[in-house]
Parts: structure tokens; C-alpha cells; sequence
């Protein structure tokens, strides 16, 4: 087994350090859009807002400018979460019509 | 048009407090694995290291167990941006290669 030279060490400590916070970033993240999809169901607000999501994407390929990163990655950063987001809600209406048929 | 239900707009404003994290988080974790892309070029290293992604993974997993975030979703999350990473490195070479070209 080779050795892993340390500045290579140190750029992967830092690596798995950014991992961590943007895992536990997305389980809030998670929890919050479980409650958003709850709380259209109770209000009788359509899942997909549109106007919403045009607005996300513009911000976030804004702030991804300011922070050096490629704005086409922000924007598909986002429909990568937003899709989980979909299947999620999915999974839950079927559960949803699971406790109907059993309950 | 209609107004948003307070509620609502408090989980937007803190999905959206969220993303300005992540996406900072993504810009910094891009130029980490930079300097790491270039370093390994430097050290004669090969630019794949499948021991070291598959401790990734496991540890993204547990992570995500931890916080109550599905553990496939985060390997999927994983799988996404190292793509992205991968991108990145065939770029620079294609830059590097035009720099050749024309120095």
C-alpha cells in the first residue's frame, strides 16, 4: 500500500468536512420539503409551483456566480434535488393510499 | 394572484436559507478537489482512487442514516458531483492540451 502524500490527506479531510455539512444540509432540507408537501395537501395547493421554481433557479445560478461555481451546475443541482423531492411526495401518496386500503 | 400562506412562505425562506449553503458549500468542496486534480497531476498520481471513493460512500451512508437522510439518496448525491468533478478534470486537460497547442 503506497502512502497518501499530506497535502493530499488534508484536501480529502476537508473534502469528507464539506460532505458532512452538506448531508446534514440536506436532511433539513428533506424535513422541511416533507412539511411544504404536507401543508399543500392540507391547504389544496397544487405540488408544483412553477413561478416558485423559475425564481430558485435565477437565485441560485446568481449566488453560484458569486461563489465561483458554474451556474449550469447550480441549476442542475437543483433539479437534482427537486426530482428526489417529486419521489418523495410520490412514495407518500402511495403509502398515503395504503393506510386507505388497509385502513 | 394569490397570497402565500405565512407558513409556506417560512419553509420557502428556509429551503432557501438552506440552498445559499449548499451552494456555497459545492463552490468551496469545487476548489478543493481543484487544487487535489492538480496535485495528483503533479505527484504522477492517477486521477481515479476507487478505495477511496467506496470509503466515501460508506461514509456518506452512515452519515445519512445519522441524520435521518435515505442512504441511497446520498450515494446517488455523491455519484452527481464527482461526475461533475470528473467533468471538470476532462476540461482542464482539453484547456491544458489547447494551451500546448497554442504556446
Amino acid at each position: 500500500m503506497t502512502e497518501t502524500p499530506p497535502e493530499l490527506a488534508q484536501a480529502r479531510q476537508s473534502i469528507d468536512n464539506l460532505d458532512s455539512a452538506l448531508v446534514h444540509l440536506l436532511a433539513e432540507r428533506f424535513k422541511i420539503t416533507r412539511r411544504v408537501g404536507q401543508l399543500k395537501a392540507d391547504l389544496g395547493l397544487p405540488a408544483a409551483d412553477l413561478e416558485r421554481e423559475s425564481e430558485q433557479i435565477a437565485r441560485l445560478r446568481r449566488l453560484a456566480v458569486e461563489s465561483d461555481l458554474d451556474p449550469e451546475f447550480a441549476q442542475k443541482f437543483l433539479t437534482f434535488i427537486v426530482r428526489e423531492v417529486v419521489r418523495h411526495h410520490e412514495q407518500w401518496r402511495e403509502d398515503d393510499h395504503w393506510r386507505e386500503v388497509a385502513g
